[in-house]
């Protein structure tokens, strides 16, 4: 596969465009290992900008990092009762810790080396966070413990796709202990809103924020909030997730603690976490036929910028122009629009803080600037930036969108304060077309034929908001005859009157409210 | 075992000490898995100090970071002949990937879920990395590949110790790929010359640069360059190494490029590491019976400001002036000392960059004054600032060194210029001071009865320079003896005569020059 064949079209296959992109766009790789990836420098570097943006939110509200073992006692997953059914189905288990030669000079497991109790990879990490905050939470002068963890973790999927779900995965867990159920549930809230803010503002994705049903709740979990996307293809994807644990890992550890009168409690958990799995939301939600589309607060490269001429003396001219430029672009520091107004604020956050332009200058002589044009749409370069022998002529440089594809020519003294306009107008400009898009793929749905129907292709269908009877059989019957899921009751009613009594789209018995059903990734 | 008991005294025992220390300084506790660690947030704010700084110079120095699968087919690890000799002994064996309940409701491992071929945990990454180069490298102008990954890696240690040797650790591993050997020799002696800064000017470590011998080359290398420590109580500590892998791993994994003028070649391959035992090092290096000396450019907390007063009214007066103060602190760059001259200097590395000061404002009311002492005495913060009733009368501030005990009484106006020169004499005054420890403890011995007499001992003896035949033999037969072990053959001889021919202290036999031995971590 060459990169110059181009992607399949989103309209043709939105799965295969993904793909193609992924790989052309030197995102990521399969890994030898069934289900695994590689994350290739070009898409590692959204990972790091992601986790530079978060680590500073987790920061900025109280957190501190720390790093618990990969390698979990089997007999852990087993003490809290929920969580054991949820994640042993999908555990990587080691069992020996050893290999040696055979007889024959071949590599074998060493059946000596068997371990005593055998050890899963972490699918998650609160069975052996709640076993170690069991020494480090006595009193209520402990409280709160706000932890996070970036770590890799495993979940043995069936079914993978690059970013969206593999085997092994990339992500940070924050897990915090709490005196009373209200510190709990603020936290949670305050860390999904942490995770709305990152998603509209960095990623540019607009989400849905709710909580989800029990049967799509974390198992181990009083109850779970989400953040949820909406991507092209009209297919949901859960982008985050924060849980009450209330005091369920506590019981299931022991972790009690002294209350302030002299009583002894057990504390109150959150969990929360975002993976890479962003990177794929990201890539789904903005990228076009050419190749990625990436939000400015999150591209490795903000700015490229293609100096050309036919021969040295002219290059010389036009390469000297492009440095000079190059320089001058990352010194400055670019702060991009506000973010997105709140309905449950988080204090601590700073706004939007500035920072040097990423720009590369392309001066590859064997590639034309066709093939560079090329390149640097697949890779998804914000503004490019072309500087030729006549353009250094008439004291102007031309500055072309990736987002819309918009060229203008501008003098050359103005190129950096108009780049500057440009990476602010594609960061809100790539915000409001995701959620243009989501705006026309919701729609109310109360019938059963409507709702039937609103599910009848393979593909995505939008958000559908529609009555539900509020049981796990209802959803089970419709997840089996439409692959449709509870997405989840959103904070704020997508429609007027979503959250006034009706029927059930499906069971014809009595609703609370709609809910929001869809396709999922 | 509460914190207020003191450490084990170094003269008594100085891994007790060690132990201690971590443990008391809140560094990092035992993990329920054998030879496993929890790193705590305190220890992990200095792994993530030192990984902003590394990476930084990696970044500088032209390198991406890229993130490549935990688990590796078995197969692989049998693909480069030594690499598998020095590696299979110590592999964690993933053999399953699920679990079930068994008839009475326990956990088992669900046997029909056999992985076809086990999969190891990695413990370094040449052999995946360099299966996806095959695709990666094509032609010359795909080379130099300048890759790095920050990962977890699993190495089954029969003994461990608190961050210098536990069976899962963090580190980065860098893995380029060149067209010729000298290019790799040059990245290879490039990235050494980076750790060297690294461990010098940020730690405060001095380290020796030089080569391995055979028997402690990496299982692979062509030959391995190493940086190596001398701590406290003697004994060495090998604190980064740096891989020329000649073609090894391309003929074992077929990488072959295509040259300039059309021929085909194996690639030329580097690799080098450090990781979280640098952590442990730097503690051993500087830290006292107080608890964690840290060089400032990597302690969590560089400045803690204590406001005192026994009532509201005097405590507000002395919260706002340490709050002034902390503002101002965090608004001010400190640049520190200049980077140590360089042997070997690389062009791209920037001197020190000056960042904001790292402040705490301790305002705990139910701890005395004296608990505050012992307790950033214990976590190493730099400089401790007393701001009490009297103080603030006289328009004061008490500024105490963490490394000499040292106080002074300054102005409060005066107070930030001050910290600032503080920390600059303290980062160059344990670098100083550890330079000085290794002078003293390094010696020249030329009989065999002198180097027996200076491993007698259990403990560490410095670093010995003595003739030595060259033969793996008389290295193993040290080893087993006298439990020292080569640390390197240094790039800079230690005395003016350790290159002169001479005859082995052990067997008598012709040696071309002195090398360095020592008792190792």
């Amino acid at each position: 596969m060459s990169a110059k064949d181009g992607l399949t079209p989103r309209a043709t296959n939105f799965p295969d465009w993904y793909n193609d992109l992924v790989l052309k766009a030197g995102l990521a790789d399969y890994a030898p290992v069934r289900g695994c990836m590689i994350i290739k420098p070009h898409g590692y570097a959204i990972w790091e900008l992601m986790q530079r943006a978060l680590d500073d939110m987790f920061k900025a509200t109280g957190h501190e990092n720390a790093y618990f073992p990969l390698m979990i006692p089997k007999s852990f997953l087993s003490k809290e009762a929920a969580h054991v059914e949820g994640f042993a189905k999908e555990c990587a288990v080691v069992t020996h810790y050893r290999l040696k030669l055979d007889d024959k000079g071949a590599v074998i497991v060493d059946p000596e080396a068997k371990l005593e109790e055998e050890m899963i990879l972490r699918p998650t990490s609160e069975t052996v966070i709640w076993d170690a905050y069991r020494t480090w939470i006595q009193s209520y002068r402990d409280l709160p413990v706000l932890v996070n963890q970036w770590a890799n973790v495993i979940r043995w999927e069936r079914r993978t796709r690059l970013f969206l779900r593999t085997t092994e995965f990339l992500w940070q867990e924050g897990h915090t202990a709490h005196a009373t159920f209200d510190d709990a549930e603020i936290e949670s809230r305050r860390m999904l809103e942490v995770y709305r803010v990152f998603a509209e503002d960095f990623m540019g994705v607009p989400v849905l924020t709710g909580i989800k049903t029990e049967s799509e709740k974390f198992a181990g979990a009083d109850h779970t909030y989400c953040i949820e996307a909406l991507v092209q293809d009209g297919k949901a994807i859960q982008a985050g997730t924060s849980h009450h644990l209330a005091q369920n890992f506590a019981r299931a550890f022991d972790v009690q603690f002294q209350t302030q009168d002299g009583g002894r409690e057990y504390v109150y958990a959150t969990s929360w976490g975002v993976s890479t799995r962003l990177v794929g939301t990201m890539i789904m939600a903005h990228s076009d036929d050419k190749g990625l589309v990436a939000p400015p607060r999150l591209a490795p490269v903000q700015v490229v910028i293609l100096p050309m001429g036919r021969d040295e003396e002219i290059r010389s001219k036009t390469y000297a122009a492009a440095d000079a430029m190059a320089g001058e672009l990352r010194r400055s520091l670019w702060r991009g629009p506000d973010f997105t107004p709140s309905e449950y604020p988080v204090e601590e956050l700073v706004g939007p803080v500035p920072s040097p332009i990423r720009v590369k200058v392309d001066k590859r002589e064997k590639e034309s600037p066709g093939v560079k044009f090329y390149e640097w749409e697949l890779k998804g370069a914000c503004v490019r930036v072309e500087i030729g022998p006549r353009d250094l002529e008439a004291g102007t440089c031309v500055l072309a969108r990736r987002d819309t594809g918009e060229k203008i020519t501008v003098p050359l003294g103005d190129a950096v304060s108009e780049i500057d306009r440009l990476l602010t107008e594609i960061q809100s400009g790539l915000h409001a077309r995701a959620f243009a898009f989501r705006q026309e793929s919701t729609r109310i749905v109360n019938t059963k034929a409507e709702f039937e129907a609103a599910f009848e292709g393979e593909g995505g269908a939008g958000l559908v908001c529609a009555h539900w009877d509020g049981t796990a059989e209802t959803e089970a019957m419709i997840a089996e005859k439409l692959r449709a899921t509870i997405r989840c009751i959103p904070f704020v009613p997508l429609n007027a009157d979503d959250n006034e009594p009706g029927v059930c789209v499906m069971t014809g018995n009595p609703s609370k409210q709609r809910v929001v059903f869809a396709r999922a990734y």
